[in-house]
């Protein structure tokens, strides 16, 4: 019996990890998070799917995704449900494992559930901004240098703060604010690269700024020297 | 033929990808970095072992790490080697990969011989602080926060500025300057976890800031919140 949040890496099955494969290949029971109450879609569930035995049960749960539903009433008596069923497959003896995108550490949806469930290991995965790096051919830290791992849903003077304190930054969810992350790089007169849905079937890679004026996919990067 | 710098991960041999162990099989020649020019020891290689076919060949090419050596011609001159060899070896027809601790755009030995490489590509690993974040059992990043991964070769100031505009930061190299390092945890009544030599042997982790006063190894990081 056990229970282990299990990071599958950014998007191609090939960046598993031997452990999060074999975790996957032994578990009983796989949970997997998704954004509607009544889907059987979820990109970690399809990243994984090489790994998982015909025989294996996959269950859907629903984490929401509107604004403000971490303070919703309702959705958080939902993740308190959530926990208590992972806490009963515990209890029956279940090898139990939950599957998220990248790593469990890094903007993971579990969070949210995390303090109702009993026990739990973690499995790291590569972050996707990780993979970005590989894809882009170019470091993001060497030396001395500082990173900076940035959410556009930050304010302006935020943002600005960061841009100007670090050498190297990751702009993760940059779908949310992509004017102002036009601004501040052309301002600071920054390299950038954008990526988008890297590992999935529709990726894009370009340092082309002007992407910026259309609406970008939620799964775009960004990385700035 | 190709050239592929290839992550390992932090330490536990299962922590490599499935496609790195794949890289790592199909290989004609792998190489990893030393610290001494006489020297077998490479924990990349330890870290990798597992995959490496008996008639795969190993080539071990020195890196010093005196203060300095980005700018010493002896050392520049032996880089620039070291890539004339791997390109002589891509002409030859091999498959060629190297290792290196961690992933390859983490502060990693590679970046100083890339100039001279005609053609790389890059397999991502899991970062050592994120298997720390797993091992810790803590997000590094939830919601709209951001995250600082630190260097400790900065100055004071600089690492205050870093410390006073960030909710969650990664410290890489901790024993290169404890006290102020300890100062700072303090005057920001910050939590702290550190965490030396993970997924190795001589692994530890703890909350107790005191660790600090006596000389930590090397690969010891901390994780602020």
């Amino acid at each position: 019996m056990s229970f282990n949040v299990i990071g599958v890496g950014p998007g191609d099955s090939e960046l598993l990890t031997m452990k999060a494969v074999r975790m996957i290949g032994e578990a009983d029971v796989i949970i997997v998070p998704v954004k509607k109450p009544d889907t059987t879609v979820s990109t970690a569930l399809t990243i994984a799917k090489p790994y998982i035995k015909d025989m294996t049960k996959v269950a859907y749960y629903y984490f929401p995704m509107f604004h403000g539903f971490d303070e919703d009433p309702e959705t958080i008596e939902m993740f308190k449900a959530h926990g208590n069923r992972i806490n009963g497959l515990i209890e029956q003896g279940k090898k139990v494992v939950f599957l998220t995108l990248g790593d469990p550490a890094i903007y993971s949806t579990y969070t949210y559930i995390n303090e109702y469930v009993n026990e739990v290991s973690y499995v790291p995965g590569i972050p996707s901004f990780v993979n970005g790096a590989a894809l882009a051919g170019q470091p993001l830290v060497i030396g001395g240098e500082s990173l900076c791992v940035l959410n556009m849903t930050n304010d302006e003077a935020e943002v600005r703060k960061k841009f100007e304190s670090h050498e190297s930054i990751v702009v993760m969810k940059v779908s949310v604010n992509q004017m102002l992350l036009k601004q501040v790089i052309t301002d600071g007169n920054r390299k950038a690269t954008f990526m988008s849905n890297i590992g999935l079937k529709n990726e894009s890679i370009t340092t082309d700024i002007n992407v910026l004026d259309t609406k970008m996919p939620y799964f775009t990067i960004a990385l700035i020297r």
